[in-house]
């Protein structure tokens, strides 16, 4: 049973029986195209709008993880989950028709490692017998949501990030069976003072900082504790300042720091600037590579960081600052 | 300990130590005006922007919270928290200076029973020693966000429900103390194909039969189990389609059923046709007015059921749906 009073989280019977991820074009020409479940034909596939694409997109990467580990809907307990869209419709409106109890989470783009951290929470506090996290983004939907219409034919700047068209979800059981989460650390909602819609990384940083610092105090680790520590979607920006604030303490993390957001694409041929984003952005790279190499016992422990710029283009045009927030959850082999 | 498989989940550790309401000018004229903790000057207080002000009044509402139960930022735990602004900024921007670890939450007008539901699972479970559930709402940003800016001027239909200028709070603890928190159902997404974005109640209510009846079945109870079965937001039409659902069944709630949408305003006097709606209308109804008659004993066991319509315009002007959620969660004097 889970042990601690606030701070970290302790887990000891919440193990991820399966998981998938889905995602588009630009996603499967980068360097993890290949292990994906399902590449859309085009940015709609069989949708009329991009909205009702992000949400096929989450309703597709459920249909696979259950399918994986031979589930049903009517065999699932909980789903956990949200999106960028606004009101989280591609959640609402994707996964409606699975009739399954469903808890409406917002991370912006660290909901993947929200969705799992309470997911986790249910199954191993005995709630329910299974739960998925599930997310998804789209770049269309998103661009026009948060920025300007694609139509409109803005450039881009250095530090803009590229909203993954993508989606993941993860069934957790209380069964042992790698991977196992073992612990997460909620994240406290930090604000760096930023106020360019394109510059999300650098809204994140300080959160992903000090989610991280507290779960290595909580948890008594180090970077070197770890295999890897896979921050969510930071891009050149955010993981160079998240690399500084960590040397302003004397520890290096670059050793082990991968950040999503850096390897779903390939920076040097796709046009996606800092790198990627979006809440589908760490959960295609956790569900399409990293959770399948932690299952293999490639890597033994690996501490997962989703981080989120809680933003609102309202917020911002009235001269408000884009908070950030980063969870945090410790996945193993053993 | 948590018992169930799935479906209804039941509680033996979690007490709400304490609330509060913060609440506009409009909902102070109505019939519970004298049990808000604060009423704001007019609907921007402070703030410069409805947006801002809506934000301060979630920081507001958790400060009356804690101040009662004395307790400081840095002896909180857990926030569980959201709202209907785009992207939950009433939450994200109205907390973050309490840098008090933050889960997102969507459940649009359901929020506060997911936030008591969450809140209450994770004391309960012991991974925190307390959590608040914190929402709100504001008339004005609802209004510009969801339907026309208010200088439009449109001419509300008869269906229309008035979006509540109100906040709540409430702080769970596992310590023994009414009013307690029994047991929670989790909703299940409905949609009655409902598409017009002022027809709030009759998109939510078969969430709300459905919720109910399953809490029903789960834990072998019906509506002469309760004092009062307390809807959300439903107003005049939902509540009318939900006595009809539940008669279709030989069931009649109507002798126990509530809606504090239909309790917030004086509809005789107040122009809020259908009745309040909006995340802070059930939020201040429970924290102002029936969470204090629970705790003094008046009413010995409630069904609390927020409902929300998981809308959004984009959709909506898309040809979609309003898909409908209703969380449930069961309080006692014992």
């Amino acid at each position: 049973m889970p042990v601690c009073r606030g701070k970290t989280f302790k887990y000891e019977k919440a193990s991820i029986l399966s998981y998938a991820a889905v995602v588009g074009k630009a996603e499967s020409d980068g360097p993890y195209g290949g292990e994906f479940d399902e590449v859309l034909e085009d940015n709609k596939d069989s949708a009329e709008t991009w909205e009702q694409a992000e949400a096929l997109l989450q309703s597709k990467a459920l249909k696979h993880a259950m399918g994986k580990a031979e589930l049903k809907p009517e065999d699932m307990d909980l789903l956990v989950a949200g999106d960028l869209l606004n009101q989280c419709t591609g959640s609402s409106y994707g996964l409606k028709d699975y009739y399954i109890p469903f808890l409406g989470i917002y991370g912006a783009c660290s909901t993947f490692a929200e969705g799992l951290l309470l997911a986790g929470a249910m199954v191993n506090g005995g709630y329910v017998g299974n739960a998925a996290a599930v997310t998804s983004s789209h770049f269309s939907s998103a661009e026009r949501q948060f920025r300007f219409p694609l139509n409109y034919g803005g450039v881009r700047t250095p530090t803009a990030q590229w909203t993954a068209t993508a989606a993941g979800a993860a069934i957790v059981v209380p069964e042992s069976k790698p991977p196992y989460i073992r612990a997460a650390t909620v994240g406290k909602i930090q604000d760096m003072g930023i106020t360019d819609l394109n510059n999300m990384g650098a809204a994140m940083a300080g959160a992903a900082y000090d989610t991280i610092s507290r779960h290595f105090t909580h948890m008594g680790t180090h970077p070197e504790s770890y295999d890897l520590i896979i921050t969510g979607d930071l891009g050149q920006v955010g993981s160079d300042i998240l690399s500084d604030l960590f040397r302003r303490d004397g520890v290096s993390i670059d050793k082990y720091h991968k950040d999503c957001g850096l390897m779903l694409y390939d920076r040097e041929k796709q046009d996606v600037h800092a790198g990627g984003s979006g809440c589908g952005c760490s959960a295609s790279m956790m569900c399409g590579h990293f959770l399948k190499r932690i299952e293999c016992g490639d890597l033994k422990r690996v501490l997962f960081c989703a981080t989120g710029a809680l933003m609102s283009p309202t917020m911002v045009q009235q001269g408000g600052s884009i908070p950030g927030i980063c969870h945090a959850v410790e996945i193993t082999a053993k």
